[in-house]
Protein backbone atom coordinates (compact mmCIF):
# COMPACT_ATOMS: atom_id res chain seq x y z
CA UNK A 1 0.00 0.00 0.00
CA UNK A 2 0.80 3.18 -1.36
CA UNK A 3 -1.34 5.94 0.37
CA UNK A 4 -1.24 6.57 3.82
CA UNK A 5 -3.70 8.83 5.86
CA UNK A 6 -3.43 10.40 9.15
CA UNK A 7 -6.11 10.57 11.76
CA UNK A 8 -5.94 12.82 14.95
CA UNK A 9 -7.84 13.37 17.53
CA UNK A 10 -7.82 16.49 19.90
CA UNK A 11 -9.22 16.95 23.01
CA UNK A 12 -10.22 19.91 25.56
CA UNK A 13 -6.20 21.12 26.11
CA UNK A 14 -6.56 22.03 22.04
CA UNK A 15 -10.43 23.18 22.24
CA UNK A 16 -10.51 24.71 25.10
CA UNK A 17 -7.19 27.57 24.15
CA UNK A 18 -7.70 29.48 21.05
CA UNK A 19 -4.22 30.13 20.68
CA UNK A 20 -3.64 26.60 20.43
CA UNK A 21 -6.49 25.66 18.67
CA UNK A 22 -5.50 27.85 15.95
CA UNK A 23 -1.86 26.94 15.98
CA UNK A 24 -2.53 23.38 15.61
CA UNK A 25 -5.13 23.80 12.61
CA UNK A 26 -2.50 25.25 10.99
CA UNK A 27 -0.20 22.25 11.27
CA UNK A 28 -3.36 20.19 10.40
CA UNK A 29 -3.95 22.06 7.30
CA UNK A 30 -0.32 21.98 6.66
CA UNK A 31 -0.32 17.75 6.19
CA UNK A 32 -0.08 16.86 2.88
CA UNK A 33 -2.41 13.66 1.68
CA UNK A 34 -6.01 12.59 2.87
CA UNK A 35 -6.39 13.58 6.58
CA UNK A 36 -9.34 12.89 9.00
CA UNK A 37 -9.57 15.09 12.59
CA UNK A 38 -11.86 13.66 15.55
CA UNK A 39 -12.19 16.08 18.07
CA UNK A 40 -13.87 15.98 21.76
CA UNK A 41 -15.46 18.20 23.68
CA UNK A 42 -13.82 20.33 26.02
CA UNK A 43 -14.90 22.27 29.22
CA UNK A 44 -17.88 24.22 26.72
CA UNK A 45 -20.54 22.12 27.67
CA UNK A 46 -19.97 21.87 31.28
CA UNK A 47 -19.86 25.58 31.48
CA UNK A 48 -23.34 26.00 28.89
CA UNK A 49 -24.56 22.97 31.61
CA UNK A 50 -24.08 25.01 34.45
CA UNK A 51 -25.63 28.58 32.89
CA UNK A 52 -29.27 26.31 31.84
CA UNK A 53 -28.90 25.14 35.64
CA UNK A 54 -28.22 21.46 35.06
CA UNK A 55 -26.74 20.16 37.80
CA UNK A 56 -24.55 16.57 36.34
CA UNK A 57 -25.97 13.37 36.91
CA UNK A 58 -24.13 11.03 38.49
CA UNK A 59 -24.20 7.62 39.22
CA UNK A 60 -21.85 5.90 41.48
CA UNK A 61 -19.35 8.61 40.41
CA UNK A 62 -19.83 8.03 36.99
CA UNK A 63 -21.27 11.02 34.73
CA UNK A 64 -24.86 10.69 33.18
CA UNK A 65 -25.97 11.89 29.89
CA UNK A 66 -29.32 12.01 30.44
CA UNK A 67 -31.50 13.95 27.59
CA UNK A 68 -31.00 17.79 28.51
CA UNK A 69 -27.18 16.46 29.19
CA UNK A 70 -27.40 14.95 25.68
CA UNK A 71 -29.19 18.47 23.78
CA UNK A 72 -26.33 20.18 25.05
CA UNK A 73 -23.16 17.91 23.87
CA UNK A 74 -24.93 17.53 20.59
CA UNK A 75 -25.28 21.20 20.68
CA UNK A 76 -21.66 22.39 21.59
CA UNK A 77 -19.75 19.34 20.05
CA UNK A 78 -21.41 18.96 16.28
CA UNK A 79 -22.95 22.71 16.37
CA UNK A 80 -20.24 25.45 18.27
CA UNK A 81 -16.48 23.29 18.04
CA UNK A 82 -17.27 21.60 15.08
CA UNK A 83 -18.27 24.28 12.72
CA UNK A 84 -15.59 26.95 13.95
CA UNK A 85 -13.17 24.13 13.54
CA UNK A 86 -14.76 23.73 9.96
CA UNK A 87 -14.71 27.22 9.09
CA UNK A 88 -10.93 27.93 10.51
CA UNK A 89 -9.77 25.05 8.14
CA UNK A 90 -11.99 26.22 5.09
CA UNK A 91 -9.81 29.78 5.37
CA UNK A 92 -6.64 27.60 5.65
CA UNK A 93 -7.43 25.59 2.43
CA UNK A 94 -8.64 22.90 4.01
CA UNK A 95 -11.94 21.60 2.48
CA UNK A 96 -13.25 20.76 6.06
CA UNK A 97 -16.53 18.92 6.11
CA UNK A 98 -17.90 18.24 9.71
CA UNK A 99 -20.01 15.44 11.11
CA UNK A 100 -21.63 13.42 13.86
CA UNK A 101 -22.13 9.84 13.22
CA UNK A 102 -25.28 10.33 11.84
CA UNK A 103 -24.60 11.99 9.01
CA UNK A 104 -23.76 10.01 6.04
CA UNK A 105 -24.58 7.09 8.66
CA UNK A 106 -21.06 7.25 9.45
CA UNK A 107 -20.64 5.81 12.70
CA UNK A 108 -23.71 4.17 14.26
CA UNK A 109 -23.32 3.07 17.49
CA UNK A 110 -25.53 1.15 20.44
CA UNK A 111 -26.37 2.32 23.16
CA UNK A 112 -24.82 1.32 26.86
CA UNK A 113 -26.20 -1.73 28.02
CA UNK A 114 -23.88 -1.42 31.68
CA UNK A 115 -25.42 -4.46 33.76
CA UNK A 116 -25.43 -1.96 36.92
CA UNK A 117 -24.89 1.81 35.76
CA UNK A 118 -27.32 3.50 33.45
CA UNK A 119 -24.84 5.54 31.69
CA UNK A 120 -27.97 7.73 29.98
CA UNK A 121 -27.60 8.52 25.96
CA UNK A 122 -24.19 7.21 25.84
CA UNK A 123 -23.17 4.81 22.79
CA UNK A 124 -20.60 2.47 21.75
CA UNK A 125 -19.27 2.30 18.28
CA UNK A 126 -20.57 -0.25 16.48
CA UNK A 127 -19.79 0.11 12.78
CA UNK A 128 -18.09 2.80 10.76
CA UNK A 129 -19.11 3.22 7.47
CA UNK A 130 -15.73 3.09 5.39
CA UNK A 131 -17.59 3.32 2.05
CA UNK A 132 -18.69 7.01 2.86
CA UNK A 133 -15.95 7.76 4.48
CA UNK A 134 -13.53 6.86 1.38
CA UNK A 135 -15.86 8.30 -0.96
CA UNK A 136 -15.45 11.67 0.95
CA UNK A 137 -11.76 11.22 0.83
CA UNK A 138 -11.24 10.45 -2.62
CA UNK A 139 -13.26 13.81 -3.32
CA UNK A 140 -10.33 15.57 -1.24
CA UNK A 141 -12.93 16.23 1.46
CA UNK A 142 -11.65 16.25 5.48
CA UNK A 143 -14.08 14.85 7.19
CA UNK A 144 -13.85 16.80 10.97
CA UNK A 145 -15.83 14.39 13.52
CA UNK A 146 -17.53 15.36 16.88
CA UNK A 147 -18.30 12.86 19.23
CA UNK A 148 -21.42 12.09 18.86
CA UNK A 149 -23.04 9.28 16.86
CA UNK A 150 -26.34 7.99 16.49
CA UNK A 151 -28.23 3.81 16.34
CA UNK A 152 -29.37 4.50 13.03
CA UNK A 153 -33.00 4.49 15.10
CA UNK A 154 -33.41 7.86 15.06
CA UNK A 155 -31.13 8.50 18.64
CA UNK A 156 -27.78 10.62 18.93
CA UNK A 157 -25.71 8.98 21.31
CA UNK A 158 -22.79 10.76 23.37
CA UNK A 159 -19.92 8.82 21.81
CA UNK A 160 -16.07 8.47 23.41
CA UNK A 161 -14.12 10.68 21.13
CA UNK A 162 -11.01 8.34 21.84
CA UNK A 163 -13.05 5.70 20.71
CA UNK A 164 -14.61 7.50 17.50
CA UNK A 165 -10.58 7.95 16.20
CA UNK A 166 -9.56 4.38 17.02
CA UNK A 167 -12.50 2.56 14.98
CA UNK A 168 -12.33 5.05 12.25
CA UNK A 169 -8.89 4.40 11.95
CA UNK A 170 -9.31 0.69 11.78
CA UNK A 171 -11.82 0.79 9.48
CA UNK A 172 -9.67 2.68 7.00
CA UNK A 173 -6.67 0.29 7.44
CA UNK A 174 -7.26 -2.37 5.08
CA UNK A 175 -7.21 0.86 2.02
CA UNK A 176 -4.52 2.87 3.91
CA UNK A 177 -1.61 2.66 5.55
CA UNK A 178 -2.68 4.59 8.48
CA UNK A 179 -1.03 6.92 11.31
CA UNK A 180 -3.14 7.32 14.44
CA UNK A 181 -2.21 10.39 17.10
CA UNK A 182 -3.57 10.94 20.16
CA UNK A 183 -2.84 14.72 20.77
CA UNK A 184 -3.12 15.68 24.55
CA UNK A 185 -1.54 18.41 26.77
CA UNK A 186 2.06 16.23 27.84
CA UNK A 187 4.52 14.79 25.30
CA UNK A 188 3.47 11.55 25.53
CA UNK A 189 3.15 9.05 28.21
CA UNK A 190 5.40 9.61 31.20
CA UNK A 191 7.34 7.57 33.07
CA UNK A 192 7.00 10.12 36.17
CA UNK A 193 3.87 12.26 36.26
CA UNK A 194 6.14 15.01 38.03
CA UNK A 195 8.50 15.06 34.71
CA UNK A 196 7.19 16.11 31.95
CA UNK A 197 10.35 15.07 29.81
CA UNK A 198 9.96 11.00 31.40
CA UNK A 199 8.67 10.37 27.90
CA UNK A 200 8.26 6.49 27.47
CA UNK A 201 9.15 6.32 23.52
CA UNK A 202 7.72 2.95 23.14
CA UNK A 203 5.05 0.72 24.23
CA UNK A 204 4.50 -2.87 23.62
CA UNK A 205 2.12 -5.46 24.53
CA UNK A 206 5.07 -6.58 26.69
CA UNK A 207 5.99 -3.73 28.44
CA UNK A 208 2.41 -2.55 28.51
CA UNK A 209 2.13 -5.21 31.42
CA UNK A 210 4.86 -4.00 33.25
CA UNK A 211 3.44 -0.42 32.93
CA UNK A 212 0.14 -1.57 33.96
CA UNK A 213 1.44 -3.49 36.92
CA UNK A 214 3.69 -1.03 37.94
CA UNK A 215 1.22 1.17 37.91
CA UNK A 216 2.56 4.07 35.81
CA UNK A 217 -0.20 3.80 33.65
CA UNK A 218 -3.29 4.49 35.40
CA UNK A 219 -6.43 6.47 35.28
CA UNK A 220 -7.48 8.44 32.42
CA UNK A 221 -4.59 7.11 30.12
CA UNK A 222 -5.85 3.23 30.84
CA UNK A 223 -8.64 3.93 27.83
CA UNK A 224 -6.58 6.07 26.04
CA UNK A 225 -3.83 2.87 25.52
CA UNK A 226 -7.05 0.60 25.35
CA UNK A 227 -8.27 2.54 22.32
CA UNK A 228 -4.47 2.61 21.09
CA UNK A 229 -4.41 -0.95 21.03
CA UNK A 230 -7.18 -2.11 19.94
CA UNK A 231 -6.59 0.38 16.53
CA UNK A 232 -3.17 -1.19 16.74
CA UNK A 233 -5.03 -4.81 16.97
CA UNK A 234 -7.57 -4.21 14.24
CA UNK A 235 -5.01 -3.12 11.34
CA UNK A 236 -4.05 0.25 12.26
CA UNK A 237 0.14 0.53 11.24
CA UNK A 238 1.18 3.27 13.78
CA UNK A 239 -0.24 5.06 16.50
CA UNK A 240 1.37 7.88 18.28
CA UNK A 241 0.24 9.77 21.82
CA UNK A 242 1.98 13.32 22.48
CA UNK A 243 1.65 17.17 21.90
CA UNK A 244 -0.35 18.49 19.09
CA UNK A 245 3.43 19.64 17.70
CA UNK A 246 4.50 16.27 17.10
CA UNK A 247 1.82 15.74 14.04
CA UNK A 248 4.20 17.73 11.17
CA UNK A 249 7.53 17.10 12.88
CA UNK A 250 8.90 13.78 12.85
CA UNK A 251 11.34 14.32 14.96
CA UNK A 252 9.20 15.92 18.20
CA UNK A 253 8.89 13.37 21.03
CA UNK A 254 5.98 11.17 21.38
CA UNK A 255 4.90 7.78 22.37
CA UNK A 256 5.01 5.51 20.18
CA UNK A 257 2.59 2.25 20.70
CA UNK A 258 3.14 -1.05 18.87
CA UNK A 259 1.85 -4.46 19.07
CA UNK B 1 -34.00 17.90 -18.46
CA UNK B 2 -35.26 14.45 -17.20
CA UNK B 3 -34.15 14.75 -13.47
CA UNK B 4 -35.61 16.67 -11.36
CA UNK B 5 -34.86 17.67 -7.83
CA UNK B 6 -37.11 18.91 -4.60
CA UNK B 7 -35.58 22.05 -2.87
CA UNK B 8 -37.75 22.54 0.22
CA UNK B 9 -37.52 25.15 3.53
CA UNK B 10 -39.49 24.08 6.93
CA UNK B 11 -39.17 26.64 9.79
CA UNK B 12 -40.04 27.13 12.88
CA UNK B 13 -43.64 25.85 12.76
CA UNK B 14 -42.23 22.37 11.93
CA UNK B 15 -39.18 22.62 14.20
CA UNK B 16 -40.65 23.71 16.80
CA UNK B 17 -43.36 21.12 17.06
CA UNK B 18 -42.29 17.38 17.44
CA UNK B 19 -45.42 15.68 15.92
CA UNK B 20 -45.20 17.86 13.19
CA UNK B 21 -41.70 17.63 12.93
CA UNK B 22 -41.80 13.41 12.62
CA UNK B 23 -44.83 13.69 10.19
CA UNK B 24 -42.81 15.87 7.64
CA UNK B 25 -39.65 14.10 7.82
CA UNK B 26 -41.28 10.99 7.09
CA UNK B 27 -43.31 12.76 4.76
CA UNK B 28 -39.68 14.07 2.93
CA UNK B 29 -37.82 10.98 3.48
CA UNK B 30 -40.52 8.89 0.85
CA UNK B 31 -40.00 11.92 -1.77
CA UNK B 32 -38.40 9.92 -4.54
CA UNK B 33 -35.46 11.08 -6.26
CA UNK B 34 -32.63 13.67 -5.55
CA UNK B 35 -33.73 16.58 -2.50
CA UNK B 36 -32.72 18.55 -0.02
CA UNK B 37 -33.95 19.96 2.82
CA UNK B 38 -33.15 23.58 4.64
CA UNK B 39 -34.19 24.53 7.77
CA UNK B 40 -34.98 27.60 9.33
CA UNK B 41 -34.03 27.55 13.37
CA UNK B 42 -37.28 28.19 15.45
CA UNK B 43 -37.76 28.85 18.96
CA UNK B 44 -35.59 27.22 20.44
CA UNK B 45 -32.69 29.54 19.94
CA UNK B 46 -34.26 32.31 21.66
CA UNK B 47 -35.37 29.85 24.30
CA UNK B 48 -31.53 28.87 25.10
CA UNK B 49 -30.58 32.54 24.63
CA UNK B 50 -32.59 33.86 27.79
CA UNK B 51 -31.70 30.43 29.61
CA UNK B 52 -28.13 31.33 29.94
CA UNK B 53 -28.96 34.82 30.19
CA UNK B 54 -28.72 37.16 26.48
CA UNK B 55 -30.36 40.08 25.97
CA UNK B 56 -31.52 40.34 22.64
CA UNK B 57 -28.99 43.38 21.05
CA UNK B 58 -31.25 45.82 18.92
CA UNK B 59 -30.59 48.29 16.92
CA UNK B 60 -33.15 50.50 15.47
CA UNK B 61 -35.60 47.80 15.81
CA UNK B 62 -33.79 45.20 14.44
CA UNK B 63 -32.33 42.38 15.18
CA UNK B 64 -28.34 42.06 15.84
CA UNK B 65 -26.36 38.67 15.76
CA UNK B 66 -23.66 39.96 18.30
CA UNK B 67 -21.19 37.43 18.87
CA UNK B 68 -22.68 35.32 21.79
CA UNK B 69 -25.95 35.29 20.02
CA UNK B 70 -24.33 33.49 17.07
CA UNK B 71 -22.62 31.16 19.35
CA UNK B 72 -26.12 30.23 20.25
CA UNK B 73 -27.54 29.95 16.76
CA UNK B 74 -24.46 27.75 15.78
CA UNK B 75 -25.09 25.64 18.86
CA UNK B 76 -29.15 25.22 18.32
CA UNK B 77 -28.89 25.36 14.51
CA UNK B 78 -26.08 23.12 13.37
CA UNK B 79 -26.19 21.02 16.51
CA UNK B 80 -29.49 20.55 18.07
CA UNK B 81 -31.86 21.28 15.27
CA UNK B 82 -29.40 19.79 12.39
CA UNK B 83 -27.79 16.72 13.98
CA UNK B 84 -31.73 15.26 15.34
CA UNK B 85 -33.43 15.75 11.90
CA UNK B 86 -30.06 13.60 10.36
CA UNK B 87 -30.79 11.40 12.70
CA UNK B 88 -34.19 10.58 12.15
CA UNK B 89 -34.06 10.83 7.94
CA UNK B 90 -31.26 8.32 8.74
CA UNK B 91 -34.04 5.89 10.74
CA UNK B 92 -36.25 6.31 7.91
CA UNK B 93 -33.83 5.34 5.63
CA UNK B 94 -33.02 8.63 3.95
CA UNK B 95 -29.23 9.35 3.71
CA UNK B 96 -28.71 12.84 4.91
CA UNK B 97 -26.03 14.50 5.64
CA UNK B 98 -26.13 18.19 7.72
CA UNK B 99 -23.94 20.78 7.43
CA UNK B 100 -23.64 24.14 7.56
CA UNK B 101 -22.50 26.77 4.25
CA UNK B 102 -18.80 26.24 5.82
CA UNK B 103 -19.11 22.34 5.57
CA UNK B 104 -17.57 21.83 2.22
CA UNK B 105 -17.31 25.48 1.45
CA UNK B 106 -21.18 24.83 0.24
CA UNK B 107 -21.91 28.38 0.77
CA UNK B 108 -20.06 30.95 0.86
CA UNK B 109 -21.16 34.52 2.12
CA UNK B 110 -20.27 38.01 3.03
CA UNK B 111 -20.87 39.80 6.04
CA UNK B 112 -24.31 41.93 5.54
CA UNK B 113 -22.68 46.02 5.19
CA UNK B 114 -25.30 48.09 5.39
CA UNK B 115 -25.40 51.92 5.39
CA UNK B 116 -27.38 52.23 8.88
CA UNK B 117 -27.50 49.08 10.94
CA UNK B 118 -24.68 47.02 11.90
CA UNK B 119 -26.39 43.22 12.16
CA UNK B 120 -23.23 41.81 13.74
CA UNK B 121 -22.40 37.99 11.98
CA UNK B 122 -25.00 38.09 9.51
CA UNK B 123 -23.98 36.87 5.92
CA UNK B 124 -25.56 37.01 2.71
CA UNK B 125 -25.13 34.18 0.29
CA UNK B 126 -22.20 35.05 -2.26
CA UNK B 127 -21.66 31.93 -3.97
CA UNK B 128 -23.36 27.88 -3.90
CA UNK B 129 -20.97 25.51 -4.61
CA UNK B 130 -23.00 23.68 -7.02
CA UNK B 131 -20.42 20.94 -7.82
CA UNK B 132 -20.01 19.99 -4.02
CA UNK B 133 -23.69 19.54 -3.13
CA UNK B 134 -24.12 17.63 -6.50
CA UNK B 135 -21.23 15.18 -5.75
CA UNK B 136 -23.02 14.38 -2.46
CA UNK B 137 -26.92 14.33 -4.42
CA UNK B 138 -24.89 11.76 -7.02
CA UNK B 139 -23.58 9.49 -3.74
CA UNK B 140 -27.13 9.01 -2.80
CA UNK B 141 -27.05 11.24 -0.22
CA UNK B 142 -29.56 14.04 0.81
CA UNK B 143 -28.31 17.77 2.12
CA UNK B 144 -29.57 19.14 4.85
CA UNK B 145 -28.54 22.43 5.53
CA UNK B 146 -29.13 24.91 8.53
CA UNK B 147 -29.22 28.52 8.35
CA UNK B 148 -25.32 28.79 9.33
CA UNK B 149 -23.09 30.07 6.52
CA UNK B 150 -19.21 31.50 6.28
CA UNK B 151 -17.01 33.72 4.86
CA UNK B 152 -14.35 31.71 4.25
CA UNK B 153 -12.29 33.17 6.39
CA UNK B 154 -13.01 31.83 9.08
CA UNK B 155 -16.42 33.28 10.28
CA UNK B 156 -19.93 31.67 10.65
CA UNK B 157 -22.22 33.98 9.58
CA UNK B 158 -26.17 34.18 10.51
CA UNK B 159 -27.88 33.72 7.16
CA UNK B 160 -31.71 34.01 6.27
CA UNK B 161 -32.82 29.47 5.79
CA UNK B 162 -35.13 31.21 2.88
CA UNK B 163 -32.44 32.72 0.77
CA UNK B 164 -30.52 29.72 1.70
CA UNK B 165 -33.33 27.38 -0.21
CA UNK B 166 -33.94 30.19 -2.74
CA UNK B 167 -29.88 30.32 -4.07
CA UNK B 168 -29.24 26.49 -3.27
CA UNK B 169 -32.27 25.88 -5.52
CA UNK B 170 -31.05 28.21 -8.11
CA UNK B 171 -27.30 26.85 -8.20
CA UNK B 172 -28.92 23.68 -9.00
CA UNK B 173 -31.40 24.92 -11.86
CA UNK B 174 -28.83 24.73 -14.89
CA UNK B 175 -28.28 20.55 -13.96
CA UNK B 176 -31.94 19.82 -12.62
CA UNK B 177 -35.28 20.99 -12.75
CA UNK B 178 -36.01 22.36 -9.52
CA UNK B 179 -39.06 22.57 -7.59
CA UNK B 180 -38.64 24.60 -4.79
CA UNK B 181 -40.94 24.19 -1.47
CA UNK B 182 -41.44 26.69 1.33
CA UNK B 183 -43.83 25.17 4.15
CA UNK B 184 -45.38 27.72 6.65
CA UNK B 185 -48.01 27.53 8.72
CA UNK B 186 -50.32 28.89 5.98
CA UNK B 187 -52.01 26.59 3.08
CA UNK B 188 -50.76 29.35 0.79
CA UNK B 189 -50.54 32.59 0.31
CA UNK B 190 -54.01 34.51 1.85
CA UNK B 191 -56.54 36.71 0.33
CA UNK B 192 -57.32 37.44 3.63
CA UNK B 193 -55.42 36.89 6.63
CA UNK B 194 -58.22 35.75 8.48
CA UNK B 195 -59.71 33.47 5.90
CA UNK B 196 -56.79 30.01 6.48
CA UNK B 197 -59.39 28.89 3.00
CA UNK B 198 -58.63 32.01 1.20
CA UNK B 199 -55.42 30.58 -0.78
CA UNK B 200 -54.37 32.44 -4.03
CA UNK B 201 -53.55 29.46 -6.48
CA UNK B 202 -51.01 31.93 -8.88
CA UNK B 203 -49.21 34.40 -8.35
CA UNK B 204 -47.37 35.60 -11.24
CA UNK B 205 -44.82 39.07 -11.46
CA UNK B 206 -48.02 41.00 -13.04
CA UNK B 207 -50.58 39.92 -10.12
CA UNK B 208 -47.56 39.96 -7.65
CA UNK B 209 -47.62 43.73 -8.06
CA UNK B 210 -51.23 44.39 -7.60
CA UNK B 211 -51.42 42.36 -4.75
CA UNK B 212 -47.76 44.54 -3.23
CA UNK B 213 -49.89 47.66 -3.74
CA UNK B 214 -53.29 46.75 -2.27
CA UNK B 215 -51.14 45.39 0.36
CA UNK B 216 -52.57 41.96 0.95
CA UNK B 217 -48.48 41.07 0.55
CA UNK B 218 -46.96 42.66 3.39
CA UNK B 219 -44.69 41.95 6.55
CA UNK B 220 -43.01 38.48 6.63
CA UNK B 221 -44.49 37.94 2.87
CA UNK B 222 -42.60 40.09 1.40
CA UNK B 223 -39.09 38.70 1.68
CA UNK B 224 -40.42 35.14 1.46
CA UNK B 225 -42.12 36.71 -2.19
CA UNK B 226 -38.76 38.07 -2.34
CA UNK B 227 -36.76 34.86 -2.85
CA UNK B 228 -39.30 32.83 -4.35
CA UNK B 229 -38.77 35.63 -7.51
CA UNK B 230 -34.85 35.65 -7.01
CA UNK B 231 -35.11 31.77 -7.55
CA UNK B 232 -37.49 31.65 -10.47
CA UNK B 233 -35.42 34.93 -12.13
CA UNK B 234 -32.37 32.42 -11.69
CA UNK B 235 -33.63 29.83 -13.49
CA UNK B 236 -35.63 27.54 -10.70
CA UNK B 237 -38.47 26.08 -12.86
CA UNK B 238 -41.24 25.92 -9.93
CA UNK B 239 -41.87 27.16 -6.31
CA UNK B 240 -44.56 26.96 -4.09
CA UNK B 241 -45.56 28.22 -0.75
CA UNK B 242 -48.07 25.87 1.32
CA UNK B 243 -48.13 23.65 4.56
CA UNK B 244 -46.06 20.65 4.50
CA UNK B 245 -48.17 18.31 3.46
CA UNK B 246 -48.39 19.96 0.04
CA UNK B 247 -44.28 18.27 -0.72
CA UNK B 248 -46.16 14.38 -1.67
CA UNK B 249 -49.42 15.27 -2.64
CA UNK B 250 -49.57 17.35 -6.24
CA UNK B 251 -53.70 18.01 -5.37
CA UNK B 252 -53.15 20.18 -1.89
CA UNK B 253 -53.45 23.91 -1.48
CA UNK B 254 -50.87 26.30 -2.15
CA UNK B 255 -49.73 29.05 -3.55
CA UNK B 256 -47.89 28.29 -7.17
CA UNK B 257 -45.67 31.61 -7.84
CA UNK B 258 -45.04 32.08 -11.44
CA UNK B 259 -42.48 34.50 -13.17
Amino acid sequence: MSNSIAVIKIGGNVIDDNVKLTAFLQDFSKLKGPKILVHGGGKKSSQFSKEIGLTPTMHQGRRITDAATLDVVTMVYAGLINKNIVAQLQSLGCNALGMSGADGNAIQSVKRNHPEIDFGFVGDVEKVNTDFIQTQLSQGITPVFCAITHNKKGQLLNTNADTIASEVAASLSNAFEVVLHYCFEKKGVLQSVEDDDSVIPFIDTTSYKTLLDSGIIADGMLPKLKNCFDALNKGVQSVNIGLPAMINNASYPRTQIKL
